[in-house]
Parts: C-alpha cells; structure tokens; sequence
C-alpha cells in the first residue's frame, strides 16, 4: 500500500485551512487538517517543502513508524509548526487505514465507548443581555454545555465577543493584528458576575464554562476559581499561560473549580506535568495541534490514569477534517469529557463533505469508512487563501500581555 | 456484529491452557487465552459462569465499551483471575476486528513499528559445563538474546533447571506443590560467577538475562546488581517479590544493572510507581496477565513516556494464542524491548494453528486476519485437563519464602 | 490436629454466599466466608479446584504458614478472587484455632480492648421526607452511626435506595446487569442538601456518614468534602475509585472532612499509599475480602502507625460468618473507628447461627469458642444459589461510569 | 528607527543557511540566522509569509516588545520552527542596536566578562589511530577543549564521523534521509575504551567531552557516566532523547560526569526542571535555536542561580551570523562555560563576512559595531538552497531510534 501522491492544498472557505491529500497505489486517499491559524503557509511548507517527498513510496499502513520517522527523523522536535505538520499527516494515514479496513476511525480505536459526543457551544454578548439571549438561543439548539464570555464594562474589546452581525467569532483578522488592550481588574471583578446572572436565569441544569484566555497570574486564576465555586462550572479554561505547567499548583492549591487547559499544547511533553501532578481536571490538546490521533490518544491515555478526562480544543480554526477526527478519537477513548464545537462558516460544507452529525448538543462521527470526510479540491481553489492574523493583547500601559 | 456464542475449553495440549471462544452472528470467530498456571480452573469459572452469558448479544466491534463494563462492571478489580478472563475476552474482540477489516491485528494498532520482535530464549543446566553447551545450542539456533541460569551448587533443586531429557521447562506439577528449598547466600555467590564464565567462554556478543524470580531482598538485590555490571547484562529480572514497587528505590540506587520485573503484573496500577519513578527498565506485563491487548498498550504507552521499554513474559504457560496476541502489540509499539520466547511442546501443535514464525532469534506474527491462530476444539478434547501446582519455596528453616 | 475434609457451599439464603468449610482429625470444624458478590463461582472453583486438596493432610494449626502457602505459593498474588479464597481459609482456621482453645477467636488476638463494637447503619429513602423517617427509625433502634443516602432528583435510579417494600437493600439482580444512568452534577448539588436536612432536623448527636461510591472525580470530591464541612461528617466514603490512591491527594488538600476507602481492596498494597501518607482517615478493607484476619489485622497495624482507623465493609453481601470475623478484630485492635452494619435477610439465620449480638448500636462478638457462628449445611442446601450480577452505570452519554 | 524592510535568503555556500535580513530608514542593516537543519523553507516560509509582514514600520529599537509581540502574538508558541523565526529577528535587532551605538553588541549586554571565549572542536576517526591522529591536529591548532568521536567497530556507520576527504562533517545529505542502523551493546561497550586511549596517550592536559546524540536510555547513560569517570570528562552530551528532562535524574543519580545537553531546545521550558534540579552541569541552548539574544540570556541567567554553565552548541548548521550572536552573549555573561565550534565550509566566507577571531582555542567576537557579521546577498545568490535531510536512526530490529 504504497503511497504515490502527497500534496498540500490551502484554502479559505470562510477561514483559512490547510490540507494535507495523500494517495497510496490502490486509489485509497486521505486527509488531514494543517491549519495552524495565523501561521498556516509556514505548516504548508513544513509539509509540502519537506515531508511530503518522504511520504512517496512509503507504505501507508506503517503509522506509527511513519510518526516516529516524522518525529524524530526530524531531529528539532516539538513545536506548533512541527507538530501540526505530522499530525495531518497521521490523520491523513488512519483516514486510509479505516478505508483499507472499510470502517469508520472509531472502530479502529476500540468501538463506540459511548453513544455521542458531548459538545459544548459558545454563548456570548456584548451585554449581560445579550449573552443570555443567545444563551438561551443555545438551549433551544438544545446543547447541554455552553461556555459563557461577555464584554467587560470599561473594555473596548473583549476576547471571545464576536462582532455585531451572528457571524462565527474568528479573532483572526487583516493584514496586521488587531491590538486589544486588557485590565485585569475590571475582569476578575466582572466575570463571577457574569456567571452568576446566567445561574439566577437559567438555573444549574446546564454544564457553564468559562474560558479566561490566559490572562491571569496564578493568584488571579485562585481567586477567580475561588469567586466561581458557587456557580459550580464544568471549568474554567486557560486561567494561566500554557507553558508554565508548574503555575497551577496555586491555582490548585486555593479552588474545587475544575481547571482545562491545553488547546495551545503540541506533544505529551507540555502537559505531562499538569497531567501527573493531577493539577487540571480537563485537557483540551487537539488532535491536529498536539501530532494527530497517534500521539493524541498517548495524552488521554496518561489523562485517565490520573483521573483527567478529555476537552478537545474544536474552535472553527480547525478544519471539518479536524473536527471529525477528534470525533473518532472522542467516541473511543474512556476517559471523553467534552469536545469543543463551534461550527464552520457557511462555504467550508461546499468544500468538506462530512459523515459526522450534530444533534441534541452531542456529535456523532458517522460510519462512513475512515475519517468519513472528503474533501474537493476544485471547490477550494475557489476559496484562495486570505492572510490573517490573530490579535496582539497590551495591558493599558501598553505591555504586551497574553492574548 | 453481535456476539452468539462464547464457550471455554479447558485443555492440556503439553501444558493446560484455557481458551475462550467468541463467535459472531456474521461468522467471525475470535479466541483469546485466559491460561492462569495453576488456578486455570478459577479463570475459566469466572469465564463460563460470570462473563459468558453477558457477551451474548453484545456488539463484538464496541472492544473498549466491553473492557470497561467487564472491568468497572465486575466492582471487584484487578487480580490475576478476574484480569486473565477480561484479557481473554478482549483478545478474542481484537481477533475478531481484524478479521472483520481483514487485516492482522498489528495493522490496527498502528502497523508494523519494526521488521520483527526480538525474542530472548532460556539457556540453563545443572552445571556450567551443561549451561554452556545449553547456551551453544541457542546460539546454534540464532538467538540474540539468552537468558541463563544454573543449578546452584549446594541447593537441591534451583528454578528454571528442567529435569534431564531436555523437555521445555515446566515448574507446575502433580497433585501436591513441589516443595524447594532456598539458600540465599549461596545464590548471591555463584550467580555472578555464572554470568562471568558465560563472558568469558561466549563475549559480548550476546544480549545476557537473569531472572531472579523475586528471591531476594532490596539490598540484596542492589549488592547482586552491583556484582553483575562488569558483563554489561541486558537486564536482570525480578528480583524482590513484585508487588513491592518501592523496594526497587533500595536497587536502583545502588546499580546501574538494568532491571525488569512484571510478569505477575495485572493492571496499569501494579507498575505505575515502578514506571513513573522511573525504577525499572523492562516492563514484563503480558497481554493475558494485564487485561488484554486495550490495557497493556497502556501500560506500554505509560512506559514509553518514562524511558521504559517492553520485555512481555512469554514462558509456555501462556498459550500460542498468547504468544500471537503479544507479538501483534510487540511490532506496533514504538517502545518494544524484547519478548520472552519457550515455545510450546508438541501436542500444542495439534490444537493451535499460528501464522507466527520465528528465525534468527526473531519473530513476526504473520499476516492472517485477527491474531494468525486458529484453535481445534476437537483436538483439544484429546488432551483433557491435568492439573497440576507452580512449586512452594522454603528458607532452609521450613520459611516460606517466595519462589 | 490435620485436616481432613475442605469443602465449599454455594447457597442463597437471601443473597448469595459461598461458605468454605474445613474440618480437623480432631473433629473441629472452621468456616470461612468466601463470597464474591456476582462472581461467587469463581471464588468457589479456586478453593474447590485449586486450594481445598492442598489443605488436605495440613496441620490446622499452622496459619501462617498456610496463609503464606496460599500468597506466595499461587505465584499470581492479590486480586479480589484470590484474596477472597485465602481470607475464607485464613478465617476457617482461625474458628478452628479459637475452638481448639476453647475461646472466642477475639481473646487470641489480645482479648477485647472495647467494651463493645461501634456499628454504622443505612439510612435512606426516595425523599427526604423518607430519609428522615428511616433515619428516626434507625435511632430509635439505638444505632449512634448513620449512613445517608437519599435518591438524586433527576436520576430514575440512585445507588444505595432499596426498592420500596422495606427489604434489605441488594444492588445485585438479574441475569444481566441492571443498567444505570449517572449524572454528577445534580448529585453534587444534592448531597449537601441532604445533609444539611439531617443536621437541622436531627441536630448533630449522630455520626453522620455518606457513601459517594467511586462516582466523582478528584476535584468533584474536593468540593463535595467542603461543601460537607459545616455538618461535621464522620466520613464520606469512597470518594473517587479506589484503585488510585494519589487521587486521594487532590482532595485532601481541600478538605477536611474525614475520608474512608476501602471495600474494594484485597491487600496492604491497595492502600499503602492512602496509609503512609495520611491520605484517608478510615481504612475500610474487609476480613473476607483483604485475605482473612491474618492479613487484615497488619493492614490495621499499619493504619495505626499513620493515625488511620478501621471502618470495615460490612455490607449484606458479607455473609454473617464474615461479620462475626469481623466482630473479633473489631475487639482487638487499638485503632478500630467503626463498623457497618447491614443485618442479613431472613433466610439467612436459617442456615447461619450466630453467637454475636447487637445492642444500642454496638455488636459484641459473644463467646462462643471460634468466630461464633455455625453453619447449617442442609439448610444452605434448601435455598440453592441464584445467580446475580451488580449493576452497569453509564454516563448520560452512554459512558460506562464506576457503579 | 522604523523598519522598512525584512527579507529572507536561502542559501547554501557550503551548507543551507537561512538569513533574516532587516533594514531601517535610517539605512542600518541589521542579520539574524533562521537556518533549521533540514527543515530551512518552513522557517523561510514562517518569517516571509507571516512575520516579515508585521516588522515594516516597526520601531526597530523595541527589541523587547518585538519579542513579545512574536512570542505571545503568535498563540501557538514554541517549538523550532517559531523560535528559531523569532531568535532571528531578535538578532537582527541586536545587530542594528549595536550598530546604532556603533558599539559591538557585547558591549550593549554589560562587556567583557572574559578575555575570550573557550571553544571546544570536534576531533573524530574511522579507528582510534585516525582519532588520535586528529586529537593530535586539533592540539596543534591549540584548542584546549576536544570532543572525541569515533567509529564503533561493528556498526556499519557512526554519528559524528566524517566521510574521508577531510571536509567538515555535515551528517545531513541527499533528497532521502539516509538510514543508520544502531546498537547500544557495541557503543557502550567501545565508548569507554576509546576515551581511555585518548587520555593513555594525551594525558589529562585537555579538557575531553563526549556526545552520545540521544541514544541510550537513562540507565544505560548511568552506565556509561560511571565508566567514564576515571577519565574526568568535561562532560558527556545528550546522553538520553532531550523533551524528556526528568529521566537525567536517574544518571545524576550514578555518576559524577557532567552532563550537557539543550541543543535542541527552544524556550526556557524546555529546560526549567533540568536546570532548578540541579540535573546537568552545561546548558547547550543556541541563540538561534533558542529564541534569540534576549531568550537566550534569560536561559543563562536562570542556570547560573542553580550553578550551571553555558555550553552553546555551534556546530556547523549554524550560520556565521549565528556563531557570531553566540559568541557577543558568552562574552558578557558570569556563567560561561565552553562554546562549540565546528567552523564552516568554505564557500561561506564568500557570502559572511566575519569580525570574530579565533587563537589559541578561544574566539573573540571582535568590535564590530554589531554582531560583526556582514551578508553578501549577491554571493549568496551563487550558492542556491539544495534541500537535505538529516538521517533516520534505526535499531538492528528497524525500529525507530533517536538520532
């Protein structure tokens, strides 16, 4: 099962996505999402410059030595770009490993260890009165989880508020970073706020979390956990920034709230740590940032034995290609705690066909063979990639502070 | 894909094995071994009386789906006879998945990580004269890697020493335990000794192990580990009883021997401090030990994360359906170390078709769909159970002593 | 004083129990307890098949040795099948031993250090209002240690709520696993409600006790223990499952609302972890499940030296020659905490006779030589055994969940 | 000091070499190396694509902002692909900061904390006669820190050995990366001899080190520290694969041979527990590899705290514009230890033109204004990229081994 064709096609069907198509000599093709928002053509020519004339001639049903080649043939490890690289490529070879066999990913992986996929939605406003209408808008699409962000009075912009028009929130935009600027304090005093008028609105029969975008010191992060026990959240995400694993244990130390983190995480090695130290309770690595289904299942594997379930990152920067593997990956693995979802803009269906559906609040991944996504090239050339950048955050000093 | 039938046949092809058997509405058979030398006759109760009914009617693809209803739904965890049977069942359910993609098992476990599994092979006699020439023979026969052992001079009977004839060892026997006798001190003199006359007599050019078989006590075994690392071993095995993992702090810090232990292993739990401090280096847990194929790639992935590689128990008491089952998990993990290797008397022969070969000192598991073994039940009825006991070890003073 | 006869008795006066009987040259007769809730058959074939011919011609006198026999000799140590055959002999030669001095069993184990045994009893009930009514009825019957349970709103089925009728409550059924459904967010809203009812409407004159039985995470029992602590809990048990001992960290470093663990485990090693470091505060391992009183007393020993105190199992599913064992550590040792207490159904007392007797909730082991209790072999033989499974849970999503 | 311009050029006069060159419209010119062995366009493509973009009309003389800006404004930090693109804008700016001082960049970072930088050069032989006789050149060349490398008898091919013909080594070649087979048994064996030879016939004048690029496992690298220590090394490099910094705690725990390794490290978490517990003597990180002259130096000044020295990597895959940066920040800082230099092939001199110096074993960065480097980019024009892969490592199994 020889592969005899690798290529890279980036495209922007309502946001930028990169993909990898392999093909091997008995007609099997593949795919796997590369998109790395805000960085994609650098994932591209990771991919196109330098593995995919590896990939010709190799045998496609060698994953795992493909991985390690990948992995450590490269010699510089880790690392978004590298790491994207070699997961599109490992989604791309299970997606063929499940044709060969003729079943979906998830029956590779073990079966069905549940029924669907919880999903958690986003829900936000401009105005606590906004929040809690398309709050409620979110209920009656009947989800079950719904993260909650609103504007903080005395902020010109806040993370995660789309703007005015019900468009998919994309932070990435233009030809230069937005720059926002951020203060602390209003934040820590507004969030609690936040999340209790939705607990007296909507009462406590849905999971509520929240995400922080990595904004706080350690302390911080305690004292919001502290300030959010009474509103029992599912989580509260990314309090602290990601590299600094050791950061949590202040966190931990001061607050039951459950604590996610890891959408930025590449490999085993940036949460192991967090992980072993039982100091997160989610870990929210993707299966297209953090080495493709391969590495991925090694980090919820670690997860369950330290009683940490999984939260997948599945913001619209990662493709339906993506979403549908952590899909397979979420239906199989025991220790599945919620899968992020946020849809894609309308002209990526004309792009990706999908096996996978959404009903009730949970996803199922389908049963078509492999991945059970295709991809058309032609309909992509109609959708050229459109440069973009993620936002740059300032305190109101103007240090740059995380965004 | 629902399970009809599931049955346990019980048998002594050259050694009892206890083979579970899982048929499929659609035809697929798949079979896993739940051999617990000596106790055979708990496992298949558990089996047969427990476990059986529950499989039919169950959806033979949902492989994790039935380990954590057999595992959580039991309340009663771990051990080696409730582990054995749920090994047996998930064996057979991975059989049967690869039969269903018509693939071997190791290509749904992420293909071929290697082009074949080193095995280590048992070279032994009553004197060093017999070691010798029992260690020639090995090498004659291709192997890489040799495990010796030798009577010791002054104890009657010393483990792993077969009766002469030249029979594949076999410790269990008749209706009563052998009852041994243990010296430690004159073990602690001659094994090193032993070892030393195989460098001199044979050089480097082998891999050399030693199995302790748990006899010894923390400082003990750190002074034995010391003696040993002039002939570079490739590792000694278990040297204190196994369920004590903190005890390998005392030998780890005194010697840079390596060091494996685990056979007697059953869960993830029996070697996570083991693994994650780091105090072995050969993970020995087998695939019907240790909950089948869905644990040990745990266990494994554990491992790997901490620098430890594989080196699965595979002595005769675990049946060819075993040995397959093992080497379809040795050529697909990336952190494969050595496999143990007896092979089977004759009769097994007549009951157990494999796809497995072996040559120069390795082995592959063959390309048949499932695990490559076909079991003839009919054959199995011509050699019908003969139980028999693993032998007591006593201290010189009648104590009790681990053997 | 050799044994001559060791035989085992599957009956189901109630409930299921398997009764290991040995007897001596010398006309003395022990029993053991060896059931195994919803694998009893199991159990029975490991001392039928495996360990009853070893004690044939063995000296009864010589428990140690035999216990030592047993562990070691098997090779493949702990789990709750092996333990459970082991602990049915240890306590079968104890009975003999205490008969062969004529002396309750408590008084060779340094005679009784209390004047009675402290009983926890289960109180419970599909409203509060029900649970308040249970709860009066087991005061007013003396008992000074209750158990709350009450069931969730919002989930059909709760653990630990019999049936209405009034019946001892008994999880097993069945000839499938009944499958429940579990979600932990309204039970972590609940359960300090329920508490909270009890306090104000009972004040705090009685150990209140809640068994959480291995449903929530580290950090969700966290919060649960906080959220206890103004009613002054005697304990919350099981918190999370019991296999993870660190898991234990998370939540001690939260609370301190006293944590017991235990029920589940077949040796010192389940919990030698949760004991040194001071993890729980009452060890819960049962005589007939953690190896019998020869290795259930060092476990106790050990949890003194840490300041840990004994609360054993003591669950219906116990048969009363398991209790009464019980009893007679419970009288012995410095650090016994408390002991549960479920009573048996009526048939029971048909085939056990019971030397021991429960006043103003405490129970005392009585004198009679041995453990106190005899056991009716053509009584057992009326009510044949009735095979059961306990319960399956699953997440809302499908997830299987611990039960 | 706006910046009006950044462009990127991939050459290879010699070797593929990266350059980042940046302009301000006050005409000062500032070069960083962006080269990443192997992996040369996608760091090409990280800078072009995505950052070059955001530094026209940047203030040039924010180095740190800029840095920030890149670090945190990415959101998917780390990794070599992104920091080697952030460590070459950041010497650039360093470059145009020395220039606009018309100072040598040293000077900026607090001046000569030394006369002169000590290097270590690699001295290598297909035998130990070819060995010694290179040990010898390099002796006469005056250097007083040698690494020694040499075939191991048996293997077919050795790391760090030089096709005959003398040219600088340069282990990556060809449209494949080319497949080495390893064995640990031979190596460990052999290693010891080798450096033994040296220190019989060169005696203990020079400081001796010894790079075992990644392959053992820790115990395995205990081993050989131990062995190592009567020839007091001035360290061994890279014992065990690099992400994994806590199995350095089991060679630490053996032997008193410091240890070196970071090559390939990235960020200063790459290396935090390595450095604060105390596990290596030498860190390795480079500032083109890591992050640039302002990460780097924050790496150092965290060694220092725990007494650990630098010990940059330069080998050959770095351009002279990187050897340069390197050898500004270990002027200036308390800790240096020793910098690596392997020179650079010819043709590079036609495209860098160098002011540092080198005599008697050390180099001196020279006082330049700047790091002292200038870019010929119509040179380089002459030598266009030629694409490379660093080798596949394999076991004699095929399994995938670090190379």
């Amino acid at each position: 099962m020889r592969i005899i064709d690798a290529r890279v096609v980036v495209s922007s069907p309502g946001r930028n996505y990169v993909t990898l198509i392999v093909e091997t000599e008995d007609g099997l093709t593949g795919i796997g999402d590369a998109t790395l928002n805000g960085r994609e053509l650098a994932v591209a020519s990771y991919l196109r410059d330098h593995v995919c004339p590896l990939l010709i001639g190799r045998d496609a049903r060698r994953i795992e030595d493909t991985w390690q080649c990948l992995y450590r043939g490269a010699y510089w490890r880790r690392g978004p770009v590298t790491m994207t690289a070699v997961a599109a490529v490992d989604v791309a070879l299970w997606d063929i490993k499940g044709k060969a066999a003729d079943m979906p990913v998830y029956q590779l992986l073990g079966g069905a260890a549940r029924d669907g996929v919880m999903l958690y939605t986003h829900a936000s406003g401009e105005t606590l009165a906004d929040l809690h209408e398309d709050f409620q808008a979110h209920l009656d699409q009947g989800f079950k989880a719904i993260r909650v962000q609103s504007a903080i009075p005395g902020l010109e912009k806040t993370y995660g508020i789309p703007a005015p028009g019900g468009e998919i929130y994309e932070p990435a935009s233009g030809s230069r970073p937005q720059e926002d600027r951020w203060d602390t304090a209003p934040y820590l005093d507004f969030a609690p706020q936040m999340v209790a008028s939705i607990r007296e609105e909507f009462g406590y029969g849905t999971h509520l979390l929240h995400d922080v975008h990595h904004r706080l010191s350690p302390i911080e992060a305690a004292r919001l956990g502290k300030a959010l026990e009474p509103h029992r959240m599912f989580w509260i995400e990314d309090p602290t920034p990601a590299e600094d694993q050791s950061a949590f244990r202040t966190i931990r130390q001061h607050t039951t709230t459950p604590l996610a983190v890891g959408e930025v995480f590449n490999s085993i090695w940036d949460c192991q740590q967090l992980i072993t130290e039982r100091l997160i309770d989610y870990i929210r690595a993707s299966v297209s940032h953090a080495g493709g289904i391969t590495h991925l299942r090694r980090i919820f594997a670690l997860a369950d034995l330290y009683g940490v379930r999984s939260g997948s990152h599945g913001a619209g920067d990662l493709s339906p290609a993506s979403f549908a593997a952590a899909l397979h990956v979420d239906m199989s693995i025991p220790n599945f705690g919620v899968q992020e979802y946020m849809g894609h803009r309308p002209p990526a269906d004309e792009v990706f066909s999908v096996s996978y559906s959404i009903s009730e609040g949970h996803a199922h991944p389908g049963d078509a063979p492999g991945i059970g996504v295709t991809f058309d090239e032609e309909a992509a050339a109609r959708h050229p990639y459109d440069p973009k950048y993620l936002p740059i955050n300032r305190r109101l000093d103007g240090t740059v502070h995380d965004w």
